[in-house]
């Protein structure tokens, strides 16, 4: 288990639950801002686990896993894996315009033609664009983390998600907290363009504890966008379950005024701004069972 | 031909010299810092030249290129190449130490196996390290452009390679101005660590121009040292000629304060600092050459 330079102690917390070694790599920044990186012990025959995020400083933080992956194969390692809690440039995942680059598909399959043989993230934007890397790449499912925090204490609770994209992000907790689950349906007005938000119109949400399920809180604009809608409804609490907290701009802000009343995210980027209604869970235990799943070679 | 955000002008320059169509990539940045890349035209069964350079923001604008690689491969191209006027990374072209990740071999690689055929680099640190890419990569001699602006007004010059790595540089330039070049002897003291830098014996420098030679000024820490010593050896007057012009820190400060009293460099990066002993110089025939010479079909 080795850190890169933006491991958030995740790799050190995975060593300790899973009893394997652990090294810090070795880094440097050169003085016009190329990175350099190096391993502080031989690797050759070892099963490599890197671990490194990618935000902020996206561009960086994957070129220094590129580097990582090059340095670990040519040492001679059995195998390299990494463990990259958000992964960045997954939501172009298609052409949406024709001519588009899809940013995921460069990504991982140049980290798979690198030698990268393993990817865990937590919570990609779309789950199929790990296809883009082929065989090895795991996704790992948040819910279990927001489900413990959030079981007791919501008040006839609904579990929203922002689009169709998010809909299994929402049956997975909603099935965990044993509440109902929503789709909100967006529209854009052709004349206006604004953007309005809708529930099925049977649904009742008057009264009720609404938690907004997400993988990236960016700007937050759809999420505030959304709470308002909910408060509109009657909401009573609102809470916002997001994997990934970038928190771009004012998005903190922003939330607060549309009426969120609580954000949880994981600890899977550097720098996550604090403030008294965001909630830090620490994802360490969720990788190491799916690591522990997935690369045991231990008999049954 | 296709300019990335940071292609310097250059691709509108060389499509201009070689009667070539030219489109600027449609491009911008997501609010959480992503870049967002898209060719605005089907380049389906064309010969793609795509032209960015990578400094500052080296991590960026190579993820760009993979970026636009991808995105010209998915289209069906017949073929892609890229103009990198500055290729970062170039300096890590070895395991100095065990365990370093060549940086170089990674970049290199990641390009070819993104589909690209074909790269064009100006004066690249070492040429060995093109064998990364393999068949289908350039490096462009910066000599001739030198020549041009040097060829008049020095009196008894000397080339002067600050190392033997940078001896081919001043070999080249030597030979265009028809002057003498030597190589400088680094030594470092082994107690206190000073560097000292030593010339041939029998060369005489009293009186003489010495155009100091080398691929990239970053800190200009080695060839502030080098001047100095130009300096106390008597020479008249003292020319850097360098092409990639980083210029970190107070580097520009420091090489005048060390003696040197013109420098030339290549326009190959993006915002080179402008100072009144600094001259740059445009390499966009150069390129258009070796693209003539290697990518043209023409009978002969």
């Amino acid at each position: 288990m080795i850190s890169l330079p933006a491991s958030l102690g995740i790799g050190r917390e995975l060593s300790s639950i899973l009893g394997l070694k652990h090294l810090d790599i070795v880094y440097k920044l050169f003085p016009d801002n190329e990175s350099y990186i190096r391993f502080p012990a031989h690797v050759g025959g070892e099963d490599v686990i890197l671990v490194q995020t990618t935000y902020p400083n996206q561009d960086k933080r994957l070129i220094e896993l590129l580097l990582a992956i090059d340095a670990a194969v040519s040492q001679g390692a059995r195998s390299v894996s990494a463990v990259v809690p958000y992964l960045a440039y997954a939501r172009q995942d298609r052409e949406f315009i024709e001519g588009e680059a899809v940013s995921i598909r460069v990504l991982l399959r140049a980290l798979k033609r690198a030698g990268l043989n393993r990817i865990y993230v937590i919570d990609i934007h779309k789950e199929d664009s790990l296809t883009y890397f082929g065989e090895g790449a795991y996704n790992i499912d948040p819910a279990p983390l927001f489900a413990e925090v959030l079981k007791n204490g919501l008040h006839n609770p609904l579990v929203v998600a922002p689009d169709l994209g998010a809909e299994r992000r929402a049956r997975s907790l909603a099935s965990l907290l044993r509440a109902d689950y929503a789709v909100i349906e967006k529209q854009r007005d052709r004349i206006t363009g604004e953007v309005t938000h809708k529930l099925p119109e049977d649904l009742n949400v008057n009264d009720r504890d609404v938690v907004i399920i997400d993988d990236i809180i960016s700007t937050g604009g759809t999420i505030a966008g959304i709470a308002k809608y909910l408060r509109s409804l009657g909401a009573r609490r609102i809470v916002v379950a997001a994997s990934h907290g970038l928190f771009v701009g004012n998005a903190i802000s922003r939330l607060k005024a549309s009426g969120v009343n609580e954000i949880y995210v994981l600890k899977t980027v550097e720098k996550i701004l604090s403030s008294d209604n965001i909630n830090v869970l620490d994802p360490a235990s969720l990788i190491a069972g799916k690591l522990h799943e997935t690369l045991c070679t231990c008999s049954d």
